[in-house]
């Protein structure tokens, strides 16, 4: 291997950006494309890179790898955490870690770009390696889609991405339909009346009114939805106020909706509605609240046939202990707008990062939740091996699988293959 | 007069500073100061000024102004309103506005200091004239006396000092004894656990224990205060989360308790803490959480007889009906400190800042709250007219009614009523 | 005394009545007028009493005691504790207790009659003592106005009337002005949609409806209320479903409003409607709730002049130290309809029923509220002496306060004073 | 057919009884049971009737109906509504209805026992008919358990039972593995401080802890259970408090827990606990909490073979398209106690009761929730036809399909095929 893989996801980690400001990390990847002498075009939605290695007629596969880190404070205590700060939207200075592993999977594609181009004469067809942006804001997918991705490049057989997880490092999974839910990224205003701490009468008092709303909001879940289907309804941030004794005249919620399909969105988005004017009412407000829709994730559906091939190909290459069914996510992709807008098939799948015998140990104790960082979290630390040796391999074989055979090997048995999976 | 007060007022209104940052509201102070020729020393309690002028024997009398604005993005409209921004304790930018009037304050002390000035011969004794910063923190009248001020200047024989308020402008009052209420800031740290918007079960949602903490802390003014009894537990401010998809790890609040004797302090705050414990622990938090005194400002109380002094002189001086009973307010002051620590009387009082057609249709109409903004609102807005002139002569009445008589009238017979008002 | 007032006491304790029912009450009431001579009629206001000493002309003054007992579990412990039950209005079967002093207010209504009967000699008027049920429904006395009771008997002068509270035994106090506040009872019924427990998607769940209710209740008195003014929302019933497995269709509240002047109230109960009607449309309910005036009792507002003139005359009886000053009431009493309906003087007075020594050891300790029962506890057990003495005495001082003097004082000095009361 | 089915039903409905009061009930069974000339026992389990028709050697399969009705107010408008009333097992008057359709699974089984009856010469084995009480307490199939049903009566090979629900009646369906839920019944007692209406203060009002509780309870569901799992707490009830003026001493909830397997028992149980003391001590409660556990009932697991078995058996004669996956049910059943006592198979399945054009046009129009009322509605009313039918047959052929067959066949496969079913 060219490229120091440990190396590469350290400076990554050490490096991390926010979304759509991912111009390092860009650099960083565009300098290593040009060390394996690959074609490639920067600046696509904004801060994506896209990459191509043509080899011949046969399949043209899309492998994407996303960029972007998080507003979080590292507290891993690893040597290499992250102290990097940013500038988020709204104009603050903020914490930024790769607490969702987007640097290894950078990592990841760059050794499998590395491996697939120092094997051309086993494969054949055509690579598209998408680097995208701005995955955690939802909105990099569609930046790429509307900056023309689609047409620029050689169109798609198929849709190829994957996401480390909190399972045991070696271990690679993926489920047929619905593997993520559905999401909408919503912020809401609410609107008091501001006045003096002391002086609650004269005020409409946000802080209460976003309080109460809160509390109602839980019961969508705890009512409203049927018991036996997904629902997520989190309030991820609220604000309001500078200062003890003045009361503000507004507070700001960002909340997060998760659903398990598209027949779901208008009932909770109504319900969710409903209760935020009630508890406004409820506070006598004079204004109404405002929503503002940040992002709307559908839902990631992997297709069943070619699902089913891939699983069987790692099985394969690593043995069927190592593949598992990860079952379906709460959380959300935009990596399905590629596979959507082009209508072809896609496979999004998870590889672990967490030291076997701590998840085991976990497992025994019955404290996964409380042991082992979840993504987001600013204790999220994958081990470097194999977790990094197993991602690139992940998708070399996922690559290699609906690619056509190199010289030895008819490439019309994988065309054929690709086909049935679009069904 | 040689100040231009408009042109002062207007001056200070547009250059608000946050707390213990008044240094150029210092420096515009001073430069008046040495323009009336007076003696004074700066840096006092970090960015305090006091002037003095020594008129011969007799009473020693304090008038105390604060100078320091608020976090509140102003919303007047007004042509001079600000645009200025600061920096808080925090490091966070915050618009900033002077939004209590404090800009009021000075311009009416320093109309004062130069009447007074100006007419030595009518009166004996000195003056101190105390120019005090961040009383929003409840802070500053502490640093003052902890940086000497009660023994490097003469010290007080009585204490005075005047808020402008939402009375209809050329109105005065006080009231003996409970003047303004007491009042502590706390700050508290909710602790969580912090994940991925779509995984709640991994986490410890700190926003909902906020917001059940919040609404249950209505709980101690609705079920446990004596419904005869002042009282308020406001949230003024309310912080957690940086994005709708990452539950985090923690959640701030911003108390402010109100209570109208040392006596019920005990009380309030043991509720607001069993309150804050139990909500954490009803969220299974696996940490504490943290409480911090931010500031404990003491009841703010008239002396008796003094007060009734003073209301008599201002009746002469602006007719009975201008002064009015404010009634006790639920705000709180740090002004009582220098009187408490002299162990001298102390008065302070209200004067009006409304134009009076305004509040009398407010009063007819029944929308006082909805009409006319308070002290700390964005709305804030006092006239200039008569609020300036007011203000300068209920300061000059009052520390003219302590001080002794000039070269025409005996000095005895006001020492002896103001021993009397320290009874 | 003929009657043994302390057998009586114990006998009207054993035996409570629920409002409107207190047929045995009347009857034991009755048989001691009959007893002492005494002019009666029974059936005023359902099962009202009313007596009447006619003793040459002179001032009417009008006495009031009233009867009722309430649905509350006794758990006093005491030898003669009530083990009755009872049926409410809704036909429920319910415990039911003197736990507001009612009996005593009989006992020493009793007894000022027997006393005034057999000094007819040192006063001359008319005595009018109304013994009036319902008085906790708050319906009592309008019922008896309503049935004629003020142009069947001689209309008052002046209405007196006392009731027992937790001083200690031995102290009477009044004050003047409003002694007590105005208080509204209201019914609510809130409308969901019933199901199966284990379906709450498919149901409007009224039990969350009610919970989220209650809680923003609270803001009326935490938020919305001067903190300087006296309010009180109070939920005293909360009723719903009939089984842990059905969610039922409705839920009913029972609120009693506190306000200190007739001008709160408009205020108080559209806060209430509000928040009501709001929280109900943020359940989604389909039905909006039904509200029911159950009692609406005005303030009870004492004479000034009659107020001071029966405190000086007890302090005379009893000894200044006796008289205190018990502070405005936040409770609410339906005595004041006599008065207003006849536009004459009211003074409604307490007396104590604690034993000094528990009440000075609670005090010392910081602990009136644990550990000294109050009115409608289950716990709330007066010493019988001198509770029962001071009862006898502070009523009959009171009315012989107002009446003529006997043969050996005139009559007119009185009537004057009278006049001068209801000024 | 003997039997008048329709007006079996009729009579049933009419006449509904609570659990454990079902004696009517098992009179009219007992009736038709003689009338049929079958052996029987009644007072099983206190209330309850079995039945045996002894029929050759072969399988002993026991077929299962309930027969208690619920505390409901019926609002169907149906002529043969029901106006019942009972006793609750807290001596309340309530309404009672067969809001479940136990009137329903009595009428179909014993529609089956007089089919089955008849032709006797198709089958041979045993059949044991199990009128079981007090399904709704969760505790009749453990009272008849714990009578010796199991060894008074020949033990199953399997136990088979169905249940009226929503479904177009004709439709039948069951589904392999976990049918319904677990479910737990707790009554929580909380502890206040009672008091005056009007004095919050000197009480703990326990109907704001209540309150309190009931939202902190949403938050199990909505935050701490994994999305992709079931889980549901209900409170069903909620009572404190008899008037309004008074603040009581108690509140009562009763809460009904679900969950899909043992091992999430201990998990929701021990936060429903932690959640409910918090709130409690949120209050400032002097007396912990007091629960108390109403029932315990296991989940439903149909064995998968059988399961199988049984839908082809009613493919065959109903029509594939009759026979519908139910899903999972998150509602309870006790029937699970019979087959895990003898530990044999259980296959408990749904039949339905609605109008199939009107439950065709609620499907269409999306409100499927609202305008099909489910068990437990005080509107749930089965239309009469095919629904009784469809009840006896899916019963008769159920039975039929495990029992040995008759002269003409042979039994050897029969019983080969439950064994199979149990393993």
């Amino acid at each position: 291997m060219t490229i120091d893989l440990e190396a590469l996801y350290i400076d990554l980690h050490r490096h991390p950006e926010l979304s759509f400001q991912e111009t390092r990390t860009a650099g960083v990847i565009t300098r290593h494309l040009t060390d394996l002498g690959l074609e490639f075009e920067e600046g696509i939605g904004k801060t994506g890179v896209v990459a191509v290695i043509r080899n011949g007629s046969g399949p043209v596969v899309w492998l994407r790898a996303d960029m972007d880190a998080l507003p979080v404070e590292e507290q891993t205590g690893l040597a290499y955490a992250s102290t990097a700060r940013g500038t988020d939207p709204s104009g603050t200075d903020v914490p930024v870690m790769h607490a969702c592993g987007h640097d290894m999977h950078v990592t990841a594609m760059l050794g499998a770009l590395e491996t697939l181009s120092a094997t051309r004469d086993e494969w054949s067809g055509t690579i598209v390696a998408v680097f995208q942006p701005a995955e955690e804001y939802g909105a990099g997918a569609k930046a790429m889609v509307d900056d023309g991705v689609l047409d620029r490049f050689p169109r798609p057989d198929i849709v190829l991405g994957q996401h480390l997880t909190p399972l045991p490092a070696g271990k690679v999974g993926a489920r047929p339909g619905t593997q993520m839910a559905a999401a909408d990224g919503i912020s809401v205003t609410l609107f008091g009346r501001g006045g003096h701490g002391s002086r609650p009468h004269s005020t409409i008092d946000p802080v209460v009114m976003a309080a109460a709303t809160v509390m109602r909001l839980q019961t969508v879940v705890s009512r409203e939805i049927d018991p036996r289907e997904m629902g997520v309804v989190t309030v991820g941030s609220i604000h309001a106020g500078l200062k003890n004794n003045i009361i503000p005249a507004e507070a700001k919620l960002e909340l997060s909706l998760r659903y398990p399909n598209d027949a779901a969105r208008e009932d909770i988005m109504a319900r969710v509605e409903r209760i935020i004017r009630a508890e406004a009412a409820a506070s006598g407000a004079e204004k109404e609240p405002v929503f503002t829709m940040d992002h709307s994730l559908p839902p990631t559906i992997n297709d069943d046939a070619a699902t089913a091939r891939l699983k069987a190909a790692w099985g394969r290459a690593f043995g069927e202990d190592s593949v598992v069914d990860p079952g379906m996510f709460t959380g959300s992709e935009d990596v399905s707008w590629f596979a959507r807008e082009a209508g072809v098939p896609l496979v999004y799948w998870f590889w672990g990062g967490v030291d076997p015998q701590q998840y085991a140990d976990a497992l025994a104790g019955g404290t996964i939740n409380e042991d082992i960082p979840t993504n987001h979290s600013p204790f999220f630390a994958p081990v470097l091996h194999p977790t990094i040796e197993r991602g690139v391999d992940a998708l070399t074989v996922a690559a290699r699988e609906f690619l056509g055979a190199g010289a030895a090997t008819g490439v019309a048995a994988t065309e054929a293959a690709i086909t049935e999976a679009g069904a």
